[in-house]
């Protein structure tokens, strides 16, 4: 049988972010049918409808890889009660010119971690109404939202709390079968 | 009688945007007791928390300006359902380092315009859940959404549509007296 | 080949709802291959944790329907930018108590309409956050947003806009296409 | 200085809620220039717009108790990720007709309680986005969200967390503070 091919992405632009720890150990987490690259998001250019037919090249291989995916994964923080600007960027980036959308009917799934209490709940929903437009399709269950993410990894960044182990590897497995429902 | 001083931001960065010329347009349309100033925002940093505590002094100016102005006027556009990612990012930046977020019980009232027919309302009722985190104080009434946009400017990027100047300068109105009833 | 069975619901409570003449155009709009069953919403009492286990038999027999069905259309109209009460307590009724959720998994479709110019947008919005908790499988495409409703209905309640006919027949079919999608 | 009278409704119609054990909570809890009045949503017509200027004498007293009130607090349990439909119903009632919006201008504050990890917040941001129609005055923070709820009252249905008393407290005091600016 063949292997499925998720890309992830995400994270925040600090060196020491849980959301990229949540994107290191999704690595792990993966079904063995499956494998996860993630894709770097660092210099991209803010977007400008101006030069959307003339993008550098990190940016054209980011669409090229989400293209030839069979789905995604986003870990998202959550700033000011939304998505964080600059992953928001790398949405817009990737989702133009609108001919040439490379999200496109891929299957997707989000992770968020937080410090506080709501775990990025309320950057998850809007995401999800990005989703609509893109014409993706989200895996609706489990939702993964880490709370108090500073007591869930080690000092390595590794992932200690086991219910979000087994929530995240449920999560995984539901965006494969996703993905192979959807390559038919 | 002392001037209201209300800053204005957004637009996209594209020359031709239909959002500038909204801001513009503002300028003109504002009360006699009040003067809107337009704020900058290109060349602007992606936010990485690492650097909260340094940002380059355009983003500084910014913050400034945010902090001593007695309203705030906003012109979005809308891509993907959402706020574009590089207005996003600009109050993520005049927001943080969390004990000086900028926006902080400022009054605000936002416009926007779309070559299509909803005409920007998804981007503002996400910008309007980032307000609550940011302890801000909308203006509810008029709802401005410019649908249609190419047919209501003119050659020369200004408003044509008499309905649409009515409407705006009923918002910068209640966007004053807001801020009057707030300075006290 | 085997026919699909949608159901459809919704409409306002009122005599003369355009929400309700869009559910009927609907029936009329189908594909060769599916049929539409509108039900009754009517009557049906307020949601009760209490009496969760004890629905009369108007509202079982909605859950029943709702439960055989290969997908899902709602009809809604938009109350205080978002979901009309008596029709989101349709939703809970139906999908409760949490073991017995008639909706988990099904593919559903929203259409509205309104006498503004947003068309029931909002409350489109709304209702996909609330299909996420329920596990359902919303269309993306196209969304069927019918604005100043007065003008696109003849006396009799029909339907007379060619272009909004047009944009309910591609739903439909995307809807029906999903569900035998989902069947396999 | 004369009293502010705040009046407050929610809760689900169980009989042993959360939500209405916080309305109860907040009556004590109120500052002592201030008093709250729960008012009774039992029995509540199903919203018909046909009917909008025939109410029965319990809706028209509801809205005659909003209208002479100087401020409104509203308990909302989160019902499939949303407002619940029986509590969104009572909003479409009080509101209606058009010209005669209970609701309008009033200062607000949401409670919400929960049995699970996000405590309502779904439902308080699907609320604050009716507000916006509504032109009501939310009050922002602090948002007090009751989660794993169960483990936070006694048997007697009376708050025992002293985190959650103490935002209540705060909250409460700050709808307080915003409806004595707001009657100026």
């Amino acid at each position: 049988m063949e292997n499925i091919k998720i890309v992830g992405f995400g994270g925040s632009l600090r060196k020491e972010s849980y959301n990229k720890y949540l994107l290191n150990e999704a690595r792990d987490l993966m079904p063995e049918n499956a494998e996860l690259e993630i894709l770097s998001i660092d210099n991209f250019p803010m977007f400008n409808q101006d030069l959307e037919n003339d993008y550098p090249e990190n940016v054209k291989n980011f669409k090229n890889r989400i293209k030839k995916s069979d789905g995604i994964l986003i870990s998202t923080p959550e700033y000011n009660y939304s998505i964080p600007g600059f992953l928001k960027n790398v949405i817009d980036l990737a989702s133009r010119p609108y001919t040439d959308n490379a999200f496109e009917g891929k299957p997707v799934a989000i992770v968020s971690a937080s410090i506080g209490m709501v775990g990025g709940a309320r950057a998850q929903y809007h995401l999800r109404q990005v989703f609509t437009f893109l014409n993706m399709v989200p895996v609706n269950r489990p939702e993964v939202f880490v709370t108090f993410a500073q007591q869930k990894f080690d000092e390595n960044g590794k992932l200690k709390d086991e219910m979000t182990k087994k929530l995240m590897k449920e999560l995984l497995q539901n965006l494969v079968n996703l993905s192979i429902q959807l390559k038919k």
